[in-house]
């Protein structure tokens, strides 16, 4: 049966300031990747995230960044390497915390931001991060960009990888995304991604803005949950996967 | 055979900044609190200091505090239970992760600065602290001042709890230390420091400043390491320690 | 001519993170305080909310607190007064140079939250605070809640004062605020607001919930602006104090 | 009269943290560049630092960076340059207020680490801290690295604008600083950088590494403060100018 991965960024909350439509998302997707405080999320908001989603059963990442609340993680850094893997040591570790008090163990790793783009094209940065799961735990999957430097290196050095995709972004014929902000970078209707989807989970190939078939894995799936249009494009997407035959399940190697 | 453990709070330095004697210290003691990142330290330094004691095998402990850099966690804050317990497993998580990578295990927790000295006489934030304790693992020592309520509480929810006692400090006739600045608050005199110790580890008891003898628990006792000093103190202290025959060794329950 | 001031805490926002209807809530009032990057705002906000202020010609006012983000400026710290001080000058001088750069003066300092209750019963916060304003520049307003110790302490360190009130809240026959959280301490209906700070206004007298009459001056009387419900409070009662002919006018002493 | 600005980057302690030896130096230099709290310094330390500056009669000057405490304000970060001039005027308004209240005029404004080297090839850096300094005060002098982008759109803006040398650095043949790390790169001599200096003055050139001579403008020379032997090695500069009959003056326009 052919299966797939909902992964949304979330628990992004800070004190006060909120951030997200966690709890309606939680319920489609099948994993959630959480922010550890540094870009965004604080300890109370990491751990009723944990909470919710263990009650109900989805996957559970890190989703650590830049120490840059105010950029919200997404404005490039330019931390050398060791300090960069401390860094993230440092949040998933603390993440993991929350997760295990909760009984269940920590899934994946996913960079946020400026830094999943920096790692996404650069070999150091990728390289940085994969020595902070390999410190926390080599059995934890690495979630990178489906294609880019870090899935590459991320194999090389061992590590269970997770080629991510977008529903909502289309690609250009050499398999990067259509920049944001270029006219067609985003698929604004849940059917239209549902059906590209589908055909990427069946055919393993996705249809760039010309035409070209691409190659592409895919493991997971991003969707957003931080607007309630965005919630129901998730819905809309999960319920056209369920009927066309595609299990939503969580990563796992 | 008699055994004391000999506790030095390090870990303190933050980016380009440098506090503390920590090379100099760490093969003095037996156990090492290290900041995780809240009031001093960050992840690179935790990560080395780690390996520093790592490398001398002396124990590793978390030493979490307020989230106040500026005032070096010394400043009281009003923060709720809940948030509070929060903000203290994910600083032992964190400090967790790089103890694990170094193949070790996370042995105790000890509050830092003002936290310390709330959990000392409040029920509520002792209580706050023993929960963080609890959710990250149950079998880690909680170490609090000798007689504070920090170790009543700690006991009465079943964990494992040590009586810290200070080597540079003298106490009043109803058991609690001499505050500072009042005269004679402060013991300067490694000798002197050494005599009062081995008095206390033979017989459980301690003089006060007016004689009175005061019954008190010392499973540890805290040094200094933040100047040339302080360090010297704490060597003529080992020392005496063990020409009396009195073993230098980590808390252990 | 009857006149009154009509205040709003805002621009609360921070990076990516929205708090407040500012742009609804300006045009109603007759001075905003302007959160200063501690507890919340950061300097594009700070910027923004001065723009739309000077374009609305409301008074602009700075409202600094703790710093403490997280918590959003409402816990307490026990922050020296010297340190305090000089934490207030910092950012009442960063947000006069955005109102300079505005061509504008700043009328009026406003502690938030957590300082503002300390310093309405704490001599040593009060007289911190009055210091930095002095430092900054002694013809700016001191706002503090009416009847208060930061009032009392102003006064007698001969700065303007302006005494505060709360629309939306009640009076004890002592003179003192119905705590949050207490039955009736809220005013819901704007009417009813609108009646009471009518009679306030042009009797100096307010009616404690068991029916004494209140002698409390009223400067400015502050209002919320964040949410919609709130917004619509505020400009029901605008519109009764300006059809009752209380005029709305900035503080000027 | 020959006569040449020295200046130094203090102010760089922060909490309990001390760095620098800002009493040591700040009789030596005849300008001071003050952190401004987000790469370093606290409220409290730019308090006192400016009371030190005040007593001995150096021009006062902000040195603000970007909002990396960890890192020093050495990592570059992509802040868009709209909020790039805000936190500029941020910290500039602040130290500004610290200023005043010691009845003096702030003079100059230098960029700090990254964002000082950002600023020196990159013109829209360059053009965000001109906007901040025109916000502020467009009579406060910009200071930026001799033959920079930052000085010749800074002059193209109509600022007045001050060309920075480095007393203990060469130059390489096409007016560039040799790259720290590469051989030569320092000059250690004070003597020896005395001699290029008082060269420097009295013709307006620079011997390079290869022995070319640039032409390079130089209102202030930047000297250390941040241990013993660069205390000394300004001390000897100093002596030097002095017996050369250059004055030690601070930058006007």
């Amino acid at each position: 049966m052919l299966q797939i991965d909902l992964n949304c960024d979330l628990g992004e909350s800070y004190g006060r300031y909120r951030i997200g439509m966690d709890e309606q998302i939680i319920p489609i997707v099948s994993s959630v990747n959480i922010a550890c405080g540094y870009h965004a999320g604080d300890p109370t908001v990491m751990r009723k995230t944990v909470e919710i989603a263990a009650a109900h059963g989805v996957s559970i990442g890190a989703h650590p960044g830049f120490p840059d609340l105010q950029g919200f993680g997404r404005r490039r850094m330019d931390i050398g390497p060791e300090d960069l893997t401390n860094m993230l040591v440092y949040q998933i570790g603390a993440l993991q915390a929350f997760v295990k008090s909760s009984g269940l163990t920590l899934n994946h790793v996913k960079p946020h931001g400026a830094l999943y783009n920096m790692a996404a094209v650069n070999r150091e940065t990728a390289r940085a991060i994969i020595k902070a799961v390999q410190m926390v735990d080599p059995n934890i999957i690495l979630v990178g960009l489906a294609g880019s430097v870090l899935v590459t290196e991320g194999l090389k050095c061992g590590l269970k990888v997770a080629s991510e995709v977008f529903a909502d972004r289309t690609y250009r014929a050499d398999g990067t995304l259509t920049p944001r902000g270029t006219p067609d970078a985003y698929i604004h209707d849940p059917e239209e991604a549902a059906d590209r989807l589908t055909e990427l989970i069946s055919t393993g190939c996705i249809r760039a803005a010309d035409g070209t078939l691409l190659k592409v894995s895919a493991d997971t799936v991003c969707v957003h949950g931080d607007n309630e249009k965005a919630v129901q494009f998730a819905l809309a997407l999960r319920e056209r996967m369920e009927s066309a035959g595609v299990a939503i399940k969580p990563m796992s190697f």
